[in-house]
């Protein structure tokens, strides 16, 4: 039995949790959940999964919450206390970091501090914090098993090979729902156009990163850190039927993929049952009923986040939690139709050439920057 | 240092065997070959890779190649018991088994007795002595490495992950070079059309079993018992452009794939430095250079053996046994323009028809079968 924290129980990669923990209840017990700002859904979520915990972050729903369950036996916490303390009971086994941003980056640590496995989903975290992370889960002897589809393949695909015959990992991309458009066509699309999502079924913010491309570039500063690779082993190719979820070429021209239907379950369970596998009646893929599949370049001109992603990882330091937090900034702006597709790239730009780096920050630091770099991008948008 | 026997080492595996030891001085040795009739070739490879002893199967070529090699320090033995000979040479790791046909399974037995691994291209010894080969190894605690491009990507698709959570294994086909052609048409095709297939460059016998799909059929019959598999677990899906070279499903869904150029050393070096990897300078995958990926089911009334390959394996004990020595005699003849297409699943199913199985064969039982069979076969064609 393994006893579970989920942090972000109402979000999307959330709630697929709860959906296997449901189907597997004689392999995973729910002790603690968190949520934001939804209590009506973790109030069902209590009633069903019996938490001893939950904590939310909003301090007024947090009240609200606690005064609805009064007869429960259910602890209610709230803020970013709150947060780190359910990640850190020492009843809990695996902390599953499904919160959106750069929230997820002290639980994680706490969880980590205190000897959690990972189950992550929270891509924001070792995208501003990865080297202290991994570092951490290092010192601690802690495992941090990715959650994103992506990830998951490629650690499917290292399995059972050696490191040291890598000669590159291959993220696949779909390319997001405006692959194919130019930046003309680009210019006045709205938020609502970027949530149809072609393939997969995802969260708001994820979905506007996977229409610019920077949930990409995301990923690829989430593959350094969590496989420790050099950026010019870490390629990107756009695959629209998002079948193929990643790929690892090996030293003698081998590569080895990682195919599943677009369904977040599958990743999930993984991460949960690692390095065990647990039945999943999911789309199996039917490969005489597949249209082909297909590849082609990433298309970095129309899509420049992916490109300053890059580059941000390059100049390693800081650079890439300040790409983050003004992405995080500027994706929240463009979902309330505040700002519009190009501002995206065009305040991280602005963001990363004003910043002067630190070369080996402190997570004091990071979180210092991150909300220097939010001040900066709603003073100038 | 490795120090190999080469069993076949003019045909085209060996051929392709030795250009991986010439890329590759300093790990592997060659202590021994064998050819069955091209001595010219067999003299020039002895002049480069000066190998201690030499076998050939037909005793007339063995004394020609003697004579013209009296100046050479190398010992020049003759038929199956020089075969058996140099596959048990004190001094040899490792035994690349890339002869054609039934003629391996005495030398691979006395390979395996001799406790040498076993790099096994020589598929037909699998599928006539399947069981008894296997149990042998297992006695004899001797790995058998398929060189088969599609068996290697099964073991490297199985290599860190757990059996017990496999679903099935998915065997890719290119088709051949009859895909899409009617049984009409195939009526009157000859051996010389079946030798251009359209991906792969490989020698007679199994080109023409890749044009009647019992190639995939001796395959499957092979993963049975390389893997040891139930039928039910064994899949074939035909894949026209043979990028995947083969793909195993696990019980959450996923699916891992093993992908690379229709480049044979790939898999020939890699059950020679199985589990480790050695630099190739083949041509790496292009993704977004790819034309599109596609798959089909197999169209077994058009190609009847792969259909017969699964039933002798359904039926078990001699079948596969009796399966094997009719299509060898068969194909042999289709070579020599003696019979038709058609003519060879007719044969095959012939023989079968007329087989009273032996549950559990000794190898002479096997042996026997093998003459009768052939004698069956040439007497009715």
């Amino acid at each position: 039995m393994i006893n579970l924290c989920i942090l972000g129980s109402t979000g999307s990669i959330g709630t697929q949790t709860l959906d296997i923990v449901r189907d597997n209840k004689s392999k995973f017990n729910v002790v603690a959940l968190s949520g934001n700002n939804n209590i009506e859904l973790l109030h069902k979520q209590i009633h069903e999964f019996k938490p001893r915990y939950v904590a939310v972050n909003n301090l007024e729903k947090a009240k609200l919450l606690k005064s609805k369950t009064n007869n429960l036996d259910v602890a209610i916490l709230s803020g970013i206390e709150g947060l780190k303390d359910i990640a850190s009971l020492e009843e809990v086994d695996t902390v599953v970091t499904a919160v959106v941003g750069n929230i997820g980056i002290l639980p994680t640590i706490e969880a980590i501090k205190t000897h959690k496995n990972i189950a992550l989903a929270n891509k924001e975290t070792l995208v501003a914090a990865g080297e202290i992370i991994m570092n951490l889960a290092k010192d601690y002897g802690v495992s941090i098993i990715p959650i994103d589809s992506e990830h998951s393949a490629i650690l499917q695909c290292l399995e059972g090979h050696n490191k040291k015959d890598l000669e590159k990992i291959i993220l696949t991309a779909s390319g997001g729902p405006f692959r194919g458009m130019n930046s003309d066509e680009l210019v006045n699309v709205k938020y609502i156009d970027a949530l149809k999502h072609p393939n997969w079924n995802m969260g708001s913010k994820i979905s506007i990163d996977s229409a610019t491309l920077m949930n990409k570039g995301l990923e690829v500063i989430e593959a350094k850190w969590l496989f420790n690779l050099e950026i010019e082993e870490i390629n990107v190719i756009v695959h629209p039927q998002s079948i193929i979820h990643s790929m690892v070429e090996y030293i003698d021209g081998t590569v080895i993929a990682q195919l599943g239907s677009p369904d977040m379950r599958i990743p999930i369970q993984y991460a949960l049952s690692h390095p065990h596998r647990i039945k999943l009646n999911s789309n199996k893929i039917s490969f005489d009923k597949l249209s082909s599949l297909t590849f082609e370049q990433p298309d970095i001109e129309t899509f420049p986040c992916l490109g300053l992603a890059f580059e941000a990882l390059k100049t390693g330091g800081t650079m890439p939690a300040v790409l983050n937090s003004a992405n995080e900034e500027l994706v929240s702006k463009y979902l309330k139709d505040e700002i519009k597709f190009y501002d995206i790239p065009k305040g991280i730009e602005m963001a990363m050439k004003k910043h002067k780096i630190i070369k080996d920050p402190s997570i004091d630091d990071i979180l210092t920057i991150d909300k220097d770099i939010r001040q900066y991008i709603n003073y100038n948008f």
